[in-house]
This record gives C-alpha cells, structure tokens and sequence, in this order.
C-alpha cells in the first residue's frame, strides 16, 4: 500500500506578527499527519478511543529549517521509527508542496494508555492493531 | 461582592500577520473571563461538570472596535444579561488596561446539558447554582 | 462560475473536554472558507496584502445548531450578504459532510485598510476588485 | 535579581477530548513563559523588535512527565542555556503550582534576524543587550 502524502493549506490565523507561520502550528500540523497516516493504515484515533485507548504524546522536537508564510501549501511526510508493542516513535519531515524546501522536521513519542490512565499493551491486548502498528516501521 | 475585573496579557501566539491581535482570540478571552467569573460568584465550572452538567455555547457575537497588539494587557469586564433557569446570556467589554479604551464589546449565549446531551433546567434540578444564577442578574 | 464548498476536516486539537469541537474553532473556519471563497472569485487575501490592503473583521456572530466532533468533515458555504464599496458583510453555512445537518449559520462584517491603518474605498481605487466584489452579491 | 517564576491558569479551551490539556498548548506556555522572563531582564520582545529585531524559534522540544487538567495553574521555570550572541538556548521546567508535580521539561533554541530576514550578532551590534543575555546564564 502506498501512504498517501498528507497536505496541509496554511491559515491566516496560524500566522504571527513576524509575518511567518508560528512555530507551534507545526506541532498541531504533526498531529494531523500523524491522524491522517494512521488512518490511511487502518488505525483511526476515533475507532482506538471507541475501545477505550487513548494515545497521549510523551515527548515532541522539532527543528526548523525555513519560515512558512500565509498562502503556501506544506506537504507532511510520516514515517515509523520505533515501536515496540508499548511506546511508538514517528518521525515528521515538512516541505513547501511547491518547491520541496524543507520547512522542518521533528519527532513524537507516545504511548498507549486505557480509560483510567493505565499503559496498554498493543502487544498483548489488541493483536490486529500490533501487526499494523509492526507494519509501520517497515514502509 | 465586588466582582473583580479579569486581565489577559496579550501574547505573541495570538498575534497575526497584520500585527495585530486575531480576532479569534477575543472568543477565548471571552470564556476565560467567563470562567473567572463564575468561579468570582461560586460557580466553577469544574465543579459544575463534576455534577454532570456542561455549559455549551449557543450563540456568539463580538464586535471590534480597536486594534490590540502584543505587549498590551486588556481587561474584561462580564455581565449577565438574562437567566431565566435554562439558559443564559453575558455580556463582554474588552478595553486596553492602560489607556480603557474599548477594544472590543460582545455577548454570548448558553444552556446547561446533562451528560447524555439533554438540556437541564438548573432551576428545577439545582436550587442553590439557581439562586446565584439570579444573583448575576443584580450585579 | 460554480463556487465550489469549502470542506474542513475536524483535527483533534480543535476538541475541547466536553469531547466535541471547541465552539471557538467555528470563527477559525469561517476564515478558512472566506479566504477559499475570494480566492475562487480571484480576490486572494495575500494579493490584496501586496498591494496594501488588510481586510479586517468587525464583527462576528455564530449561532450554534449542533455538535461538530472529532473526524468528522465539515463543509462551510459562505455567501455575500452586504457590500458597498467601504464595507462587506458575509454569511456562513456550516454542515456535517455526510449529513448534511447544520452545525452552525454565522456572519462576519469587514471593512479594508492600508497600510497606515486608514480606510480604503474598493470603489474608488481598486475598479477591477470591486466589479468581483460586487458580483458576489448576486451569486 | 531575582527572576519570578511565570504562572499560567489553563483554560477551557487549551483542553481536548481526552480530557486533558493538548500538548501543543505547552509549546505556548514556553513562548509566554519566555517572554516575561526576558522582560524581567529587561529584554522585551516588542522593543527588540522595534530595533527591527525578530527571535525566531530553530527548535524545540518538550517531554511530557505527566497531565495537566482545566483548572489548574502551571509554574514555568525558565533559565538561560547557552548564548554566543548569535544564538541561545533557553530550558523551561513545567510544575503544577499546588503539588510542584513535573508537567514537562523542555528546550528552545532562537537566533537573532533583521528586518530583511538576515542573522544578526546580538554581541556586535547590540552591546547592552548582549551583556544582558550573558547574564542570563549565571542564573
């Protein structure tokens, strides 16, 4: 299956009196990737938290590489980097859709937690989501 | 009770590309000084939820009348307009701290859901909540 | 020309604890849908900006129908409601994509700078913006 | 001098479906946390950037220790960790203000720009200010 690149078109309300995009978008922008992406591999958040498992983000970076301004449209590239049944780490390259510069990159780190905050193994409880999950570090 | 006004520091994140506050903002500003004043007349919101009982918003208007930039503090000034034990209107003043000239004026309206989604008279169902809804009314 | 319906697809930073969208969101979209519309009808606001004219809001209302929740898509029709050449006021239609049920129905009141934060007339100094500006009033 | 440790009252609408905070919202907090830090120095953001001055962000990076709820206050903690005068690094320490539980740790790290988008040394140009910023890291 190819993953489709997710796009995002940049707000007047995401920019800032610098005349850029702020830099906090770019992490909501990963989230929408990240939505996205694990939609596209037959994981969706809604369908997760319908059986009772959040994803909550343990860790963010990002680093940036060039300003983003109102009007342009960026392209997110995600990709899996870690994953070991408990924890997941994805990684984030950002690009102006039009030229492909390189805008920013970044990580997120997350784990799996149930209803009343425990961890949740993916490993031992939901066996289907962990071969997609193990799935992902292969694209 | 005197109620005490509300003050929001303007922040860089909430500023645009014409360097000026966005107009979305004033929306937030609206429900922090919101919060602050229920819990000012012993209404928190929290504790409100604890009982089951959310507060949506029905209705918004805001009209602008002067530019807010980064680095100014505003103040906010509630009232409530109409309570009649199902639903609620406030009204909002926005002026600069420093020089009190308004910023922005606007109202919102509300009603009480239980958590099924199903409206809650707070006049049948929480007496005391009730009589200090009224008491709004004489501020 | 048709105007094609902008489509917003809900992201999970724009939910609020109440686990629906933040009634805030609304005013970010009806943005997004007017920046769409003018770009459709050849008004780009980034354009319009390099020539020195900001398009700032005046007033905003929203009137709330029904929940918008977490991956669900949203389409936003905007209309021309008012337009004299000084000022423009625009209306919004906000439904769920699939069922077509109202979220919300708002309208947001503009007027134009320039650079100096002076008043503009479209009428009198941008001839070809306002016969487009005009022509929305009939669509 | 001492610096006085920012304080911030989550709000309503920086919360999500999970019921918590979004995380994104902490890369906020740095921001103000940031700037009232450089203010307390005698560093402010609007006058630098009256000097025709920009501080963007180069990174960032945030690990989340544990959940923040509507309705507490946070305290950030914010000390100066590297400054060349072409570049800093600040790190930030977020506690809930009741219990002094760790919400999150983080980094930032900022250059200095012109007006046309140029790098500016701070310690060649700007004498005073960079005296201050090296000041920063005896703190």
């Amino acid at each position: 299956m190819e993953i489709k690149v997710y796009e995002h078109k940049t707000q007047y309300y995401e920019t800032d009196k610098m005349g850029i995009i702020h830099h906090s978008n770019y992490i909501r922008w990963f989230e929408e990737a990240r939505t996205d992406y694990m939609e596209q591999i037959g994981l969706r958040y809604d369908t997760m938290e319908a059986h009772g498992v959040g994803i909550p983000v343990l860790g963010i970076s990002c680093q940036y590489k060039s300003m983003t301004r109102f009007g342009e449209t960026v392209t997110i590239e995600v990709k899996g980097i870690q994953y070991n049944g408990i924890k997941m780490k994805l990684g984030y390259i950002i690009r102006d859709k039009k030229t492909q510069e390189i805008r920013c990159t970044g990580e997120s780190q997350h784990c799996f937690l149930d209803e009343q905050g425990n961890p949740v193994s993916i490993k031992k409880s939901y066996h289907d989501w962990h071969a997609v999950f193990e799935s992902m570090l292969e694209k």
